[in-house]
């Protein structure tokens, strides 16, 4: 343990235990610094949750997939000594659009040919504006003011005709991104497709993120990272208020207060901002708090006797331009005994859906897996969700967005420190932002920025 | 007093002491309800902020313009004896863009006419589209969906051509409305226009919306208001979360709980989604709270010995297309001893501006008031200026604004209870949304629901 001042508790105080909350936590305290994460829950994890299925392994209603190129989470699998799978995927994607399925090895070459030439062409031109993206200074890429006043529903309205291309863009869109084509501007799009090196890696046969699961679901991430740093992880302690002087940072909760030589905020910026900063924040900062809303989304899991769509020659995966389910794959544990698929309901679906009672979801999914893989779909072991939009320290999923305007006159303070106070969460990250991925990188590019002045 | 649950401290807990909240708890008790008001600042007023001029008089450092139909503030003005000033219109206006400083009897009449005739065509086309949007349901008008996934900002570049008047159009808008173009819909930008009754209310010769300023400041209807309800208010306690149930409403602060039959939160939005409830809000309601972000804006106040620019020909009115400077004028007090300007930075000049030091902001409103009216607007007896943006308890203003994709998603919820929660603010109001006017009828209307049911 470094030696800090008398006046502090700790070297650093950790707002969420998240996986960027956590992961700072274990490097810092790795380098011999004290730390005290709190956490607004009774469980660590945040946009990572366990569910255990009848046969006793365990399903993520979280996050979920890893991708090959995702270094930092795989660190952090080997040193916890987890297993992964890889992602089911031979047999036929589905591709459901205005009530035709359409089957093929991919979704995307389920596509009538008109339809697929107007996708290709403006999928050819968002990589095109992606290698213009300027990725350390979005602002200074060509035509940023108006990509970023160009909401993306628009920009793609202007180039596809057809209600075919149209839909399948958006399917697409929302089968990655549970949000609005509306609610985002092409800039911040173009920010999002190269956070993960290019849209290539999106879709397609070549895609790459979706690749692994974990085998005992993802919270062990959480769960092992928090292990670590003994007793520092406090649960149900929701932070109201931080206080920054030039010395230290005071952070409040309804009956405790802990001062650190520097905090690092690790939480969504939408729940970052419902704390109370004095001296005041930044106005980029609380701009940005203000203009990053969470995407909306309901996962759900659905356990059977066994993966039966597996033995119809469908891999799971299906996109659904019609909805309200927009996306499903399969998730059947390795080494359990009951076949499993999980699917998301997304953006304004999942707003419409959020509200209803739980077992009319329950009917309307299971209505669509039928439709998808037969009468089979209807024989449940177990149905269960969870709308993230209704989970008051998340406020919704996958993550945080920009809105239109919001990236070229807010976009800079997104990882720059106030004094002190240091920023993480998936959204801080300037790679796989949105993906556990990034939530693992802003953690340890906090706790290295603070790792070097503690020990200057 | 009428009864209440034995378990219930009060029948109404308001949280919020500005206009809406204080019309709220001025109707209740008149009713002979009960209420009790919390506020997180030290003083109540919300957006409305007395300065006092070094003559003793008082100017407005927030909400000051008063328009000639705003029955229900004309009320209070009434009720509480205050007495109206005309806001001074003599002399020329003066429009500024791309250096030139154009002078006519109204700033709308000073540009080129090319220009002129394609700023005319854009207003026109605005105004056919507000008589077609339906009023109590924008959703419900023609092409809402396209409307809502069009920035401002888009809509006018498809129209208008020429640079002069593309930055006359961002002009005339910020001198209304303290947000780029780039971060509104063209459909929210309709129920702006048809809140106020039309485009014709704000611009041009015929423009009734800033007609009267209230001598001695408005933050007196605050205080008026205030006074009433008696030791009601109670400042200094910012309200950290809100328990509902089938009974009643809990309200938490830091260090007391106050549990009443009905709740009402009058603050806006962005400020409302600061605050934890349990159970976790319908998700159209919080939606609501994460996309409807503060206006930014810096309102300064200005001294002089005399109202010099009037004897000059001036109204003291500057619309400034250059900036940072967007908007002044003349606010000289009818009885006072001095001449007064107002002005305003707005939207991304005040995100700039509002982190810099207050001397650096007086040198850049100083010299630019002295090119507007010459080197006697060097000659102050005194510089004053409020960021709003920096404001904790407002996080912005004038008021918050939807984002693109809000309206037809989320705006259903604007208005409508949770439960026993009911909302207001003058982003709740479906007339003079982002006025005094708003903020007073909202408060009225949440009122007189609750009334309703109180007196069953």
């Amino acid at each position: 343990m470094s030696a800090h001042d008398d006046r502090t508790d700790v070297d650093v105080v950790i707002v969420g235990a998240g996986l960027s909350g956590l992961t700072a936590a274990r490097e810092l305290t790795a380098d011999g610094h004290e730390v005290t994460v709190l956490e607004a829950r009774d469980r660590v994890g945040g946009r990572l949750a366990a569910h255990e299925l009848p046969d006793g392994t365990v399903a993520d209603l979280g996050a979920q997939w890893i991708g090959v190129s995702h270094d930092a989470v795989m660190s952090l699998v080997e040193a916890f000594d987890l297993e992964l799978t890889a992602q089911y995927e031979d047999g036929h994607d589905q591709l459901v659009i205005d009530g035709d399925r359409l089957a093929a090895a991919d979704a995307t070459q389920a596509l009538p040919s008109q339809a697929d030439a107007e996708l290709t062409a403006a999928v050819d031109e968002l990589e095109t504006l992606t290698a213009q993206l300027v990725s350390n200074d979005p602002s200074a890429t060509p035509q940023a003011e108006t990509l970023d006043a160009t909401t993306l529903e628009s920009w793609k309205r202007d180039r596809i005709d057809s209600t075919v291309a149209r839909r399948a863009f958006d399917a697409f869109f929302q089968s990655e991104f549970p949000v609005e084509t509306t609610d985002i501007s092409v800039l911040y799009f173009l920010t999002l497709l190269d956070s993960v090196g290019g849209i290539e890696r999106l879709v397609g046969e070549t895609a790459t993120t979706e690749s692994y699961r974990l085998v005992g679901g993802c919270q062990q991430l959480a769960k092992q990272l928090a292990g670590e740093p003994g007793d520092a992880v406090r649960l149900e302690t929701p932070v109201r208020a931080i206080e920054r002087s030039d010395d230290s940072v005071r952070v409040r909760s309804d009956d405790t207060q802990i001062t650190g030589s520097y905090a690092i905020v690790a939480v969504p910026p939408a729940v970052a901002g419902q704390i109370e900063y004095s001296p005041p924040l930044p106005v980029r900062r609380d701009g940005l708090h203000q203009r990053m809303p969470m995407g909306e989304v309901i996962k759900f899991v659905v356990a059977y006797e066994d993966a039966f769509w597996r033995a119809n020659g469908y891999s799971g995966t299906v996109v659904d331009a019609d909805g309200p389910v927009r996306l499903v794959a399969d998730s059947t544990p390795p080494n359990g005994e009951c076949g499993v698929l999980v699917g998301f309901l997304t953006a304004d679906d999942a707003v419409e859906w959020s509200d209803r009672p739980t077992n009319e979801r329950r009917e309307c999914v299971l209505s669509a897996l039928q439709d998808y893989f037969g009468p089979d779909a209807g024989d449940t072991l177990e149905y269960v969700d969870c709308s993230w939009s209704t989970q008051p320290w998340s406020r919704g999923g996958y993550a945080g967005n920009m809105t239109p305007g919001t990236l070229t006159s807010y976009g800079d303070a997104r990882s720059r420190p106030t004094g002190r106070l240091h920023w993480a969460s998936t959204e801080t990250a300037r790679e796989w932002s949105g993906y556990m991925e990034g939530a693992v990188r802003s953690g340890k590019r906090a706790a290295a920025a603070i790792g070097d002045r503690l020990t200057e």
